[in-house]
């Protein structure tokens, strides 16, 4: 067991050696060789961990425990299809949807890349037709709206990388998410497109998705009451043979998913490709992928001293479990990144936010009963903007580790005005590396309010621009952080029983709704009176 | 001192008792009468706690401490103008903002209703001009596009707001923001618009931000290029005389704010009333004044035991000092409150993101020095987009509390078509519902992967519909249970001074890059190979 380790024993004491004030950040950033020894470049990213609280013997310690725990072979073990998705017996590909090598990936004995080169060759010629209006909406007008019907990880992932590169988009398409089953998000869509010119792509690889199946039931009401037909408005993307995917409801394309690519892992396939083509050109869409299988590679191949992913995975196992933050910042300097930390949240929390091994013992119904928590709570929004929203608690209040992103070339390069002598980009880049300064130096001062404690962590992650390469790399290189993080608490990172207790209950209560809709004499059951106070507000509409 | 305060003992005892298996919450939330005991209408809101852990002897204590620290008596102090900002010797006044009462409301003698209703009334006269076209872009044209320059609070309410109300807004004037100082913010936005009819709108009550001052300089620049004149497309929210209000430099219009408005504070002031009148209308941004206002009232008058903003405080003081959680989710059940989050994420964080008390111990360097962190650490997203995303973590990892949001009647409401024999809107509601009934009670399973703890807390808070009324309760409700949290920490809520030590940092960097940029040959300071690393990769272009 994980904590039976003698690593384990060895990074408890570290932590409390590393506690000491002689060890407080502002001397460790000045030791020497710092840079060097405590940063990583490959794979086309440049990793800083200076100003993490850890020092030669914590990293050794860390990199000893990743050796221990065997997780690069476990990611190789991924990578090669091997069921590694334990609970649901199954393997975890999406590394496959970004290779472009000849080598076959097999699962259960099957080769998987043929379904997978035939599924790009599909989001390509469909791309293609599309933007040459070879198919088109009603009438013959080119379609000038895509809406993604699709919740949790069918939109989080394309919506990141749609926003990051915005600036090769499409000027003549807008793209838009429709995930709530709130009604007003269907009302704001609506009120927003063009019916005749508009393409839905409802993606479920189920399609027992409560919220996308209400919508897209919403949708086709929509579409008869103009009119139009699904077999010229609607593409699905789902499961062969699933109720998506069944000839007698028509539509006008129908992509595969497979079992081995889970939701939030899934934005390299055709959840992520066929919106991403649509909106960037499907070109894009493969520099894209490219650039995350760069990092697939790097991650499988690098040795654990200088593996990205590995050594960040690492730093949030020690932060975590070692130096016990719950959380962790993730502050982009660059507004394009402004979907970064939602997508990283749902990636990061629905895969590793549960509770760890428990040595053995039965977990109880109680918090002690857990050896310790996996996962941290991941928030963010991109800087400077988060300088001037919750930075004062993040310099005084509760510490956190941070992980900034620095983006070297800004892609709109043409003003460079002048204020106080510098640009826009170098006013930006100034505040980059002020801000992970401050945080580790701190500042003596007598005025409790204008004291600063320091000894904040962060890390700077480096990439060169806003290409389809680069947020590749930068999506890859979370998907495998993540499952690096997994593999070395034990977990399974591609299950998430923790949400089916909601849907269970929320079963419940949609059949009572049913009911009374069904018989307005019905009486809600008043065994929980909170319960039945909702329901009642719910049909008398109001509070 | 805060924490030898005999009700601090109590509570810490509760807290011990309460972590009992006895009094987990499946057990509290069956105690008779818990709906009647553990909820609060007023003002327009009505307050759900049953699912918080507390029970009588709790909440006794903690409205007993709310008496001894005599927040109220605060409240009404800082409601009639008092220094509360006592750090600043200000007063914080943004509930003048919205007072419609003939009463007078004095800042050092001075009553400060006068001015604030001429405000209203230039805002009122301004937003009538814009949309009848008496003011209109260069060649008479209506204006279709605002943009508001301004970082934190000077947009984030603003955006908050007018998201929630998008379904009031004026179809023809898009709404856009350019708070971050990356080029590509400015660069993605004139993109966007059409340069002759389009307003812009400059925040900054100092008129010394240094994003919003870069941003502006691009503008005037950008404006000069298009032969277009600040003089018609240019107006400014900022102190009197600063230099945003300096007739050297005409604008179309200055709207004046105080400085007993602090930013994040300054929705319901000119800082949300311009670019909210433009959008909406001024009559709904009254509306909406006329919400927050109510919830002024009713936090100053509503006795302790029956005041929702000041119970909410409460509990999140039980929550953070005695139940030890970091963080509060913060999960509207209504995609237009999508950005409510990232707006109390700024007013809650940078208000009350600091150390409390040190029971009159200097502060050290070191976090051992600190006797409790207030503020926690705020994120969210709406339901049920956040079940799909990071709910997994909250069922089955590091407990965090919840603030739910339901709207009992959604905006677009004429579309019912049913699934499963529910709309849209009821499918939403019973998620909403069973939330926090999962969340609570958990589930005993054998199986670890398939067991859920429970015992984690939340409240639901209810509004009746998204009207302007209800956004600003919303609004006020979270200012109050901000300053009420402050208040029991005797901390204030109104200055940031953790916000100052990367700014000085970062002004020293960009003296480094102006340097550069004025003579080539300049040497970077090479005392921090960090900090000199990043300079040349700044230069070099390239990592």
């Amino acid at each position: 067991m994980l904590k039976s380790l003698p690593e384990w024993t060895h990074l408890t004491g570290h932590a409390a050696r590393i506690a000491l004030p002689e060890n407080h950040l502002k001397y460790l950033i000045n030791r020497q060789n710092r840079l060097e020894n405590f940063s990583i470049r490959g794979g086309g990213l440049f990793y800083d961990f200076t100003r993490q609280r850890i020092d030669e013997q914590v990293l050794h310690s860390l990199v000893n425990l990743a050796k221990i725990r065997k997780i690069k072979q476990r990611f190789n073990q991924m990578k090669t299809g091997e069921h590694v998705n334990n609970t649901e017996n199954r393997a975890a590909l999406h590394t496959a949807t970004r290779s472009f090598s000849t080598d076959p990936v097999m699962d259960s004995g099957v080769d998987v890349m043929p379904d997978i080169r035939r599924i790009r060759d599909e989001i390509r010629q469909f791309s293609a037709d599309f933007h040459s209006g070879k198919i088109a909406g009603t009438h013959g007008k080119l379609f000038t709206d895509v809406v993604v019907i699709g919740i949790g990880g069918s939109y989080l992932g394309s919506e990141f990388v749609a926003t990051a590169l915005q600036n090769f988009a499409d000027k003549n398409i807008k793209l838009h998410f429709l995930s709530n089953v709130d009604i007003d998000n269907f009302g704001a869509i609506i009120d927003r497109i063009i019916p005749e010119t508009t393409l839905w792509i409802v993606i479920s690889k189920s399609y027992t998705t409560a919220e996308t199946l209400a919508n897209t039931n919403l949708v086709l009401q929509f579409l008869t009451q103009k009119g139009l037909q699904a077999k010229n408005h609607i593409v699905t993307v789902t499961s062969k043979g699933s109720p998506g995917d069944d000839p007698a409801n028509p539509v006008l394309k129908s992509f595969h998913m497979f079992d081995f690519i889970g939701g939030r892992y899934s934005v390299t396939s055709a959840v992520g490709g066929v919106p991403l083509s649509l909106y960037l050109g499907y070109d894009r869409f493969e520099e894209f992928l490219k650039g995350a299988e760069e990092i697939d590679i790097h991650a499988n191949t690098a040795p654990e001293e200088k593996n990205i992913p590995l050594i960040a995975a690492l730093i949030s196992v020690w932060n975590n479990n070692f130096l016990g933050y719950p959380a962790q910042g993730l502050i982009p300097y660059s507004s394009p990144l402004s979907k970064l930390s939602a997508h990283i949240q749902q990636l990061s929390m629905e895969s590793n936010g549960k509770a760890g091994e428990s040595n053995g013992k039965s977990v109880s119904g109680h918090d002690e009963g857990v050896d310790f928590y996996c996962g941290s709570i991941i928030f963010g929004e991109p800087g400077t903007n988060a300088q001037h929203s919750f930075f004062q608690l993040a310099h005084q209040g509760r510490p956190f580790p941070i992980e900034f992103i620095g983006v070297v070339n800004p892609c709109h390069d043409k003003y460079t005005e002048k204020l106080k002598g510098v640009t826009n980009h170098q006013e930006l880049w100034a505040n980059l590396v002020a801000q992970s300064q401050a945080l580790a130096t701190g500042k003596e001062d007598s005025n409790p309010a204008k004291f600063f404690p320091g000894n904040r962590p962060s890390a700077t992650l480096l990439i060169n621009d806003l290409s389809p390469k680069n947020i590749g790399r930068l999506l890859a290189f979370y998907e495998a952080k993540t499952v690096f993080e997994a593999f070395i608490w034990g977990i399974n990172p591609f299950d998430q029983y923790g949400v089916e207790l909601g849907k269970t209950m929320a079963a419940d209560i949609r059949k009572e709704i049913a009911g009374k809709n069904k018989n307005p004499d019905y009486q809600f059951d008043d065994r929980d009176p909170v319960r039945k106070f909702y329901l009642d507000v719910l049909f008398n509409k109001k509070m």
